[in-house]
């Protein structure tokens, strides 16, 4: 944690481009006052807006790209034409060691795509999660697998439960994790066969956080748990949910206040409030999601972002490198495996 | 439509018993005039009840019942030591034609395991299946199934999709319904084995809805189609996320404005426009899983409900009996098996 870390950004990523992602590593470096940064991309639209930011500046080398990944491209088409990307060339700082992460807010498919063709998964996990912080009464938690894979087995549930567990310990400052497997219900008996074979692995093994048992969808923002594990499918469902009601009663709440003097006014009272309110439930708070289980550290950001989201995504980066994530995540999927084969044997 | 349906009532279900159900029998009354009762349950408690309701005691038959079944009971327990109790009677009282539909606000394992018992699947339906409705920033949708299956095929998804359509040219009165696949991503490639090949059903038969494609998480609150076909896995998780984010929010919002003074007065100005606010987001407008796909209707409402949201699942209950939902989805379900058959012959 001592030694400074360096986050390599892919500068033209998302809808902004620059214009989001510059001010927002300046952001980070405020809460990150060690951090030095790789920043890829177009260097006549970085540079003016690098030279707002002279902090930043000093700490950051820019290195030209002509070319970007654009974000309604085929994963598989951007794959083939990455090469001297700022999204790849970003990935490959990190490959090559000169980077602890990277952070990008492009095409997710291609990001993807490519952190798992350079990055490669780390030497003894199946298969990558993509995990989230979410907000709940509680405080937070972290959810994954949210989308990366579809199917999965209960083994991958259960390095997923570590993959979470470390990221708990290391991001929530929680000494034992409490981990929940999402199912239908919280009967033994009930929910698809890999999720209850997780749930016996999990019951059994020893690992950096504590199983507690399963979890319904309203046990997320209810807080019951630190780390809600489930498949690619239920859990990129839960999340997109999850968002789809955040936008509608926003949405019908800012319809109904404006709908009458009296409810402006009382708003305008409130003001302080409301702020608050938005504060806590803004989902540019809680962007960021994290590519766990690679050799390197990546985090996307929403492409949509302005430049405190692109923050939020790049704090998770720069915290989790510097409480080396992928060492701790490394020796304690080992010492998982371990336990496997003496499980098997 | 012109003839009066009757509703079965297990009116000591839920944790208020008849202190909800018998007060929302008679809202439901007053937005459809023509209805009859059959209430069973514990006539102690019951006609004191019915006595403040003269209009609803006048088209209501109690059938008093000793026995009722506990929330907190195991489902099989609970259909062993069924028989003579409220919840049972009210759905014999369907499967004897006494009856066009039963609510009950009691164990919903039970409800589910006896409804089947007596009620059984429709002659060509292979799984029965839970919906429910869901505000939406165009108005309402239908999801199903919300947790009756956690396995599917695709030919279940299919039948779904024909449940689910019935129920929103019925209960939405919209002429032809539009119908996705709730899935992880909008192309073609993504998803499980299951609701791929549904997709590839969908797009080619002939039935009451119109496939509009794969919808994700987001779509439900959107609004992107009026019927979202699901597994009861990702269904039920998608629901109760969906409950927990609406809690969540809910009880944020109170916080943060009763925190300061300011707010509170800003929130007496706003009085009227919260309330209409409120009445929009509150889950009791919504409350009511239909069980989909038995010989007769059986409405689950929440245990918790008090007497406005028992009238809900009670009015979706009369709605669907008075548009002969039972018959026009058998005969719907009928020409989709013909078209089966004429696919593999």
């Amino acid at each position: 944690m001592a030694d400074s870390k360096t986050i390599a950004i892919d500068a033209m990523g998302g809808d902004h481009g620059p214009e989001s992602t510059i001010p927002g590593a300046a952001l980070c470096l405020k809460d990150h006052p060690k951090l030095k940064f790789m920043i890829y991309g177009d260097e006549a639209r970085i540079n003016p807006l690098l030279n707002k930011h002279p902090d930043l500046k000093k700490v950051s080398i820019v290195h030209h790209t002509e070319k970007q990944i654009r974000s309604d491209e085929k994963p598989s088409a951007a794959l083939r034409a990455s090469k001297g990307s700022s999204m790849r060339m970003a990935i490959e700082a990190v490959q090559e060691g000169h980077a602890d992460a990277i952070v990008s807010a492009g095409n997710t498919g291609a990001l993807m795509a490519l952190a798992k063709m350079v990055l490669k998964s780390s030497a003894d996990i199946r298969r990558p999660a993509i995990a989230s912080i979410f907000p709940t009464l509680r405080g937070r938690a972290i959810m994954l697998d949210l989308g990366a894979n579809v199917l999965v087995d209960a083994e991958n549930l259960v390095q997923f439960a570590v993959l979470g567990s470390v990221f708990a310990k290391v991001h929530f400052d929680v000494a034992v994790p409490t981990v929940g497997l999402l199912n239908v219900g919280s009967e033994e008996m009930k929910g698809p066969d890999h999720v209850r074979a997780a749930a016996a692995i999990l019951s059994e093994v020893d690992f950096p956080g504590h199983y507690s048992g399963f979890v319904e969808g309203d046990d997320i923002t209810k807080g019951t748990v630190d780390v809600i594990v489930s498949d690619g499918y239920a859990g990129n469902i839960a999340l997109k949910t999850a968002e789809g009601v955040g936008s509608l009663t926003g949405k019908m709440f800012k319809k109904y206040m404006t709908s009458d003097p009296l409810a402006i006014l009382g708003s305008l009272l409130a003001f302080f409030a409301l702020k608050r309110f938005k504060n806590y439930v803004d989902p540019r708070r809680y962007n960021g999601g994290v590519f766990l289980g690679l050799n390197g550290l990546c985090v996307k950001s929403h492409g949509g972002c302005d430049a405190v989201a692109f923050s939020s995504a790049m704090k998770l980066a720069a915290n989790l490198a510097e409480h080396a994530y992928i060492e701790t995540v490394a020796r304690d999927i080992n010492h998982l495996m371990e336990q496997e084969e003496s499980f098997l044997s």
